[in-house]
């Protein structure tokens, strides 16, 4: 699969890099950003951190805002952003435009429903498609990561707890820790999914935890911020931690107060959950 | 004079705050951002960074973009970042509406010419009403700096090199270095200032600095990409060099190869200019 480089900026010693490519999953053209560490070449390859980002955004957010890059050039660590959804003018959108479904908030689902099942195909895309492009083209060490925010970290926790032998760690910044039981999630998994809750299940991280082997979960580190807007209506990490008690993970949920959902937030704790993979990489 | 708050965030232990207030000086609403790190307050004072931004920035550029937040924490710097313009329906804008120019473009100087007149007057908004504001409401020590990029390394070499009594150091990133010299600069003073070039003269920080005494100047450290699209046709560094030569002032003027024009080289450097800074401060 070949990739068209859209721009690049140098940063922390390393390289910011913007690519579009055609996807056959999601059946349009998509766009990621990756950063890649000073020094990362085929003599010496580097493990991959995925970052998902959340409602609205698209591959720039947390490249532009997450102050990320002085530790993963530190740390050696490639990060590649994804995109939140398909794109394109043949894309189906919200049927009102709304920010919470369609363009910009994928949910890292595979639609089953029409209009939506032509494009809509994030969790393939995030979990074949997008490394099998970064593994052809980038000097990676074969180890990798996921994290995410809000959306992107309910996706980050459904991607790597459902294929925790690919992942050494996964992280999440205020995920929507179970999308089966607020707002936006049952919006979403209804547009995507149907009316058949059952089929919800798979996209649950926290209904995924409680039946997750101990042994074989990846480390979790959760951080929320005690002052969001969405904490109690849409996120409810309390779920997430009922899970994990049950099952008998040792989740590190931090709660932080007075921060809220933005990527204020995101940037003052970014470093911690940096060296939290980067140890697990290692 | 009073403040209402639009936003605030935490973050890296402090707050990030935004505020709009009547500007007497500009004739309109201006709004600005501030950084207040962890632990300040009335027994507790801090010296501030005045930030100054760019063409087509407002005052949320630099505070979402530019990782400057842990270090400022660190070193207990408050950060201040202006706008570029007077903004609002009635201040004139670019005849047409060009980028470079009115709105996002005021250049850091009164203009003398109608209609501009009536609401650019940045200069002395920068030099005395923000800082008349900042040191009202907010637990300041007295002791202030300032940098910018581009537009705003231009408005913060030539703030300080007037007020050289004011600003413990001065710094910048990519500096339009001589505006009576570039394409950028001879249409911004053309336009505020009209044809007379005698009145652009102090408002060209490298014949400024060519007068400068050395005793009395301010530590002054310039960052500059050398993958930067604006080097030799706006910024032209080596016209600051010529003049700190000429007037015996050390200079430091750090160049760094494949960087461009983009915050993700300010963010690159930030920490190294902030704990310049912090050094002249303390």
């Amino acid at each position: 699969m070949s990739l068209e480089l859209i721009s690049k900026n140098k940063v922390h010693g390393g390289w910011h890099k913007r690519y579009r490519h055609e996807s056959a999953v999601n059946n349009c053209t998509m766009t990621f950003a990756i950063y890649l560490p000073p020094g990362v070449d085929e003599s010496q390859r580097a493990p991959v951190l995925y970052w998902l980002s959340g409602l609205t955004c698209n591959d720039e957010n947390f490249m532009q805002k997450a102050a990320a890059f002085k530790s993963a050039a530190e740390l050696g660590l490639i990060i590649v952003a994804a995109d939140t959804s398909p794109r394109g003018e043949q894309v189906a959108d919200d049927k009102e435009g709304a920010y919470d479904f369609g363009l910009g908030a994928g949910f890292y689902v595979n639609a089953t429903q029409a209009p939506y099942d032509q494009h809509y195909q994030m969790y393939d895309y995030i979990n074949e498609e997008l490394p099998a492009l970064i593994n052809e083209h980038f000097p990676v060490s074969g180890k990798q990561s996921i994290s995410g925010h809000s959306m992107g970290g309910h996706g980050a926790l459904v991607l790597g707890l459902r294929n925790s032998d690919k992942f050494a760690s996964i992280s999440a910044f205020a995920p929507i820790a179970s999308p089966t039981r607020c707002p936006w999630g049952e919006k979403a998994l209804t547009g995507y999914l149907g009316n058949d809750k059952q089929t919800w299940r798979e996209y649950d991280s926290s209904l995924l935890l409680a039946e997750t082997n101990a042994e074989q979960c990846p480390p979790l580190l959760i951080s929320q911020g005690l002052a969001d807007d969405f904490l109690q209506q849409q996120l409810k990490p309390e779920l997430l931690q009922a899970s994990a008690d049950e099952a008998g993970i040792a989740l590190i949920l931090e709660q932080h107060p007075g921060y809220d959902h933005s990527y204020f937030f995101i940037s003052s704790f970014i470093d911690q959950h940096l060296r939290f993979h980067a140890k697990h990489l290692a």
